[in-house]
């Protein structure tokens, strides 16, 4: 444990019954400079009133001790308390309305929801907010950072509003960044991302295709050409619609991302180029682990908050297959919230989620 | 193909939409003494009127030429389709209610739920039944014959109603069936049948415990002393209650049913007694695969009509094991379903199974 | 069931041990077509000489009755057994030592290995084959067809070698075929072909990357770029390395492959018109299923020999995804050479695959 | 964390390359108590002289920093690194070959093989050891304790030689103890353990009932009546071997043991009874987690050190039901070392396990 002694901060986690709030509580509640606090839980607003404990959500957070409990959110708590910041495992919808309202009560957010991590309003288009202030919407929008450290570091740590990207679009920017950014890709040629997530980012409300009977011994695509992170990824590239495409998959798997990433290069270039591009890109970010010309698999950074990084070059030394894969819950949504939430405080980026 | 030509069968299956749904109808379109036909297939009840593409419902069953149809169910359907058999394939009360309406139609019955395999009340309460007219359905439950081909066979070929058994019902019956009927088993020591089976059991809905998240990676024993199909078991056999303990556990698997059957030999015996007691029990059961002391496992009976069945003996030549497993939606539903119309329409009984 | 009473044909499966032998012997054993006759089952040269039971291999092939054995290979007992057509289900270089000798013996050959697939040296070359007589080899390759009905159902009906496509390769081109051979796709930009596939294409052999530890939940991508399937494609689209990519990826599921392939049209085009350039490319292939603009799942294919087919086109209407899939086992091997051996003889290509 | 600070103690894993060595690393590299201080990891004998990186062994040990390598066992190196406690992760026959000389150089011993676990020499004739010092292998029996805290916890406070338990084992001792100690079980009636474990209890090698295509989608029993964890229960609990029936079974997922255990009592008894003698007998275990007679699942216990307990009772108040779980490489293996380590320590026994 480094760096000087904080003073104790107190978050909150609103919305805490989902996949993403159970990573929270469980990363908040072992963070080692959270000891001597312990985090507020709120259930969403649609939950019922009544106080029920963490581990009847969450039985698997039950450590055999002191019982936690999850409160209906009220607004007066939040100065009660003293929050410092709110974590938001919120709808969108929730989100966009919520987040100025939280502002104007001194609390920073950390929103994991895709309410305000689009800047361009065609990229927003596909989540239909209405917005009752479009002002008000309009100026917080403008304040709010998008939440990915190894892009926006410096930002992150001034900001009030992280909106914490999405897990495909985390795995997919951080696998094109390097090489986008300096320049490399021809984009003429377009980038495509085939991308195939595990079960949990489909959301806990049982449905018909998160039937077991539906996901397992199973693989399909889905939201083809359509699907709400391709923005993300646009925006934060600099990349014209048509410039990349971006296929999801279903894995029938709990847990994990992989993104396979087909990019080509404007000129042929030696491997080791490549591999230097990616390990100066990311010299500084320790939740990116590289493995240069070996590719990463999803078993090896489920339950932890590292995206894995491997390229492979054809032997035109043009064709470049970047994979790329993380943990959607953690990396994915939680993990990277806590990562955020530790720049915000000024702390090691990566306290408490080694 | 044996059997003299038999008049053209004409079948419906009532309540297609779900998975045993689906194994009738493929089971029915593919049997040998059908072809010339085609099964009537219709809706739920509760279910739209509008006729629907069965590979609509159930795309796994297109076979690249004819779209066959699911129509809304109509009474008079019956007589103007010429229906001979109807399957049933809808919820437990939905069956209570309309078999003797199904009767005085002049059909024949199937039901796969379990609206009719109880003969005793105390067995058929935990379905909480309210008949309206209970003069009639006193008379409708005694025509009913419990359809399980090894033990009631002859029975079966002259019912009007058959009331097909519960997967885990018909696994646990014939698993223990030869050595309780010989009179083997010391019932004072109790029969202990700890079964287990896949997710296709739990029904089509999406629930909290059919999503993929709660199912995969998991193993969980549920209604311990509870479970509707314990009546079957003692009925069947003529077991008290307190001599026969059933448990089910769900199974992270799509389908398929294991019970591993504990009882205790009122004397020492040879397993060569054992294995003869089987044999000779199953000689004339087609749809029984008797292991000796080789244990079945799952992946060998999915997908088949068949019921395998191996054992152990202890050293001591007195505790035995029984390991009895079979496809829930076949020999647990569907297939033995189309095995009790084979006997009813005198053609070989494991014809359309192979 | 069409056509004219046919002479019994008599088959043999050599190599009957692995995933693909297992589904081979069923189809064969349950084609309409050869009733009355028994597929002569011969273990791996490399395979005891003792005739062991065929269910003590697959056990999901007993159904109760006869006993089948495999016997030995003795190149006499093709004269004695009258075989007309021999299935290799043998390793890549056996295939190649044994089929110009099998054909020497007057049978025809349905080669489910790699052996005789690839006409080009260079495309071959991944195999390592080392012929101990390179002319009679050349001679031999020269008139290897290459099995997929959809593209050269004459020459296979006429055909002495038929070497019986790679499961992906299948996938693959059955899902480019139709847009490349009209001159659609834009060469330059490059065709990408995400694929993955389910653990039995791994084959039978324990391995590090076959344990269910490694397989189960995780995901990865292997043979990036140098995938033997990859000449296949190449070859039979006649397109060049560097235009089209191909990044075969590890599914935890059992089996089926689905493809998704990414590729530009040289000028915008209507989803209708590619609609019908699929439905007229395959308006006399009965085992593809198009699926229009609804992308299909491994789900509905597997244990079919369907490929079934879908795409999505780009709002810009030029970037196309097209996804195919197919059981690798079926489709992708048995199924088709099953399919290979109906056209042989004149048969229908989809008797004994519904 | 809790307690006086200790002298810094050195711990060495000898066979950290499988599962429970993966797991044992994991927890050294992160207890708080061993901060400051670095295990020594050492490959099995068996295995290559070269060093090694620990995480290409495992590479999701990974945590973007330094590099630990594992070291070819050396007997002096146990002097040089000053090791107070060496993790035995070696097959049984080295574990009971080694142990003697390991004590002899004044280290403590934790081993996770069977070879030191019973004491009854006919409960260890399973393992067909054969000591070429049978009174030193006599005299070694007698010093070790077994490794099971919530049973002998004083005992291993000053043990030489800690047996951690059997994964099987520990699920069936920790359900049935209570009971049995407290004389209640009715034991002519005999108990029956029907235990299902994931498939990381085979252990590592490719194997061909670890194949993903044998495990996945399938359930089988194994080792019935023969078990080699049956005799750790049986003397543990000072059980006849007719008095209790033990069938492991194995389940396609990962990780994961639920025992379902049956007793019955010799008198009917109130379900608040069972609760008290569970909750009496384990005031004092953290690592047990009582439920009431809600049942546990695995979902719940994997990746914990805990072992949840649930039970049911019958209407007749005497059948009882006890489930029973735990993660088969924690509480079934590193985890519970790694609490017999903290109890060799005096440390809090949780300590690092939560």
């Amino acid at each position: 444990m480094t760096g000087t002694k904080s003073k104790t901060m107190q978050t909150a986690v609103l919305g805490v019954s989902g996949y993403a709030g159970a990573e929270l509580a469980r990363l908040l509640l072992h963070h080692p400079r959270l000891h001597g606090t312990t985090p507020v839980f709120f259930g969403r607003e649609s939950e019922s009133d009544a106080s029920i404990a963490l581990t009847d959500l969450h039985p698997q957070l039950a450590n055999g001790s002191a019982t936690l409990r999850v409160e209906p959110f009220r607004w007066a708590a939040l100065r009660e308390r003293g929050i410092d910041v709110v974590f938001l495992a919120t709808p969108h919808e929730q989100s966009r309305a919520w987040v100025p309202d939280l502002l104007s009560h001194g609390v920073r957010v950390i929103d994991l929801s895709g309410a305000w991590r689009l800047q361009q309003p065609e990229n927003r288009a596909v989540y239909k907010f209405e917005d009752t202030d479009a002002t008000l919407a309009a100026t917080t929008q403008q304040q709010a950072v998008y939440g990915m450290p190894e892009l926006h570091r410096a930002e992150i740590h001034s900001a009030k509003i992280v909106a914490n990207p999405g897990c495909y679009s985390t795995a997919a920017i951080l696998g094109m960044a390097p090489v986008v950014q300096a320049g490399w890709a021809n984009l003429e040629r377009g980038i495509i991302c085939d991308a195939k997530s595990g079960v949990s980012g489909a959301g806990k409300a049982p449905t018909a295709k998160t039937h077991f009977m539906y996901a397992a011994d199973n693989f399909s695509a889905y939201s083809v050409f359509g699907h709400r992170h391709t923005g993300e990824i646009l925006e934060q590239l600099h990349l014209a619609p048509q410039q990349m495409t971006f296929t999801p998959h279903l894995l029938p798997i709990p847990r994990g991302i992989l993104a396979t990433i087909y990019m080509t290069l404007r000129e042929p270039m030696q491997a080791s180029a490549i591999a230097e591009c990616y390990r100066s890109f990311y010299s500084a970010s320790p939740m990116v682990r590289l493995h240069g010309e070996h590719l990463p698999q999803i078993q090896h950074v489920v339950r932890t908050n590292f995206c894995d990084i491997g390229f492979a070059l054809a032997a035109d030394k043009q064709r470049l297959i970047v994979v790329s894969c993380l943990d959607n819950l953690l990396k994915g949504a939680a993990g990277q919230a806590v990562q955020n939430m530790n720049l915000l405080f000024g702390w090691p980026e990566q306290e408490g989620l080694l």
